[in-house]
């Protein structure tokens, strides 16, 4: 069990509508459209990955981070270094 | 024909290879991977979208605006204010 | 007290490099500096305040949010929260 | 003279706003104000930062790009590869 767990199902369809979005630029690219168009596309589909990493880290805060804390042994730390370099992967991609 | 026309192949190769690796986060979660590595994924999806972002651009510069600045109409001036918008969705998002 | 107040005099510290980076900026617009070299600086700068923010961040889920836990009252949950909005601020920025 | 040559007094003051909210973040560290809060001016620095560099990008491809192109030469394809970089750099930052 995972911090995404509860939400594990609304995770997949989010996923499988950005498949649906990558699919979509192979069509546009096939279809020779035009570059501004597909270029709004990316954005698209990009933002809509980055709402699903800030759901994930959320609910990993909420759960894995929390957990880690009120057990209070020295892992929470650890755990926290954790999120906080996948944070920065974030921000930084 | 557009900016990116000449290496269509490639950016579908590239695309391809995003939706292979939206379908990989999918069965990441449906095998409840750790909450981290699915963010490693996120952001490992997101990098290969937005290359091919600045690769759809530097394409479209290349081409589409430089073809309206050296056809020398008052085009150009519009192709450049459009080119710049979706530079600035790609820095947003 | 806060989540930083360990760490006051780094952060002064980055955050006056940082106001000496846009010193800089601005002396190089003056003196008319080549634009991709600004940018190039304006780039620079911009890590370099969201390498501060990172910090901030790091700081606040080890103190602030982990005392909210700890204590294990229901404010917990609005601080990830809170943290949360302030991770995607910094993602979309 | 460069792309940004006519609108230098309008970069200028925007800098100058910009370093006026990094010595405001200073204030608010040395007086021990809430993470948070910290963090939502950080992330409206970065955006005027950002805002700027995508202003001086416009303006670069508007007169230093578009002038290569016009001009014909082989050093147009060299200015493009260039903005692009900065793009990239823009982009990642």
């Amino acid at each position: 069990m995972h911090g995404y767990s509860g939400d594990k199902q609304a995770y997949l369809t989010r996923l499988r509508r950005v498949e649906g979005q990558i699919r979509g630029l192979q069509r546009m690219v096939d279809e020779d459209a035009y570059c501004i168009d597909v270029l709004t596309q990316v954005s698209a589909a990009t933002r809509a990955l980055q709402a699903v990493a800030l759901g994930l880290l959320e609910d990993h805060i909420s759960h894995c981070v929390a957990d880690a804390v009120s057990s209070g042994g020295p892992e929470a730390q650890e755990k926290i270094k954790e999120a906080s370099a996948a944070i920065a992967r974030l921000v930084r991609s």
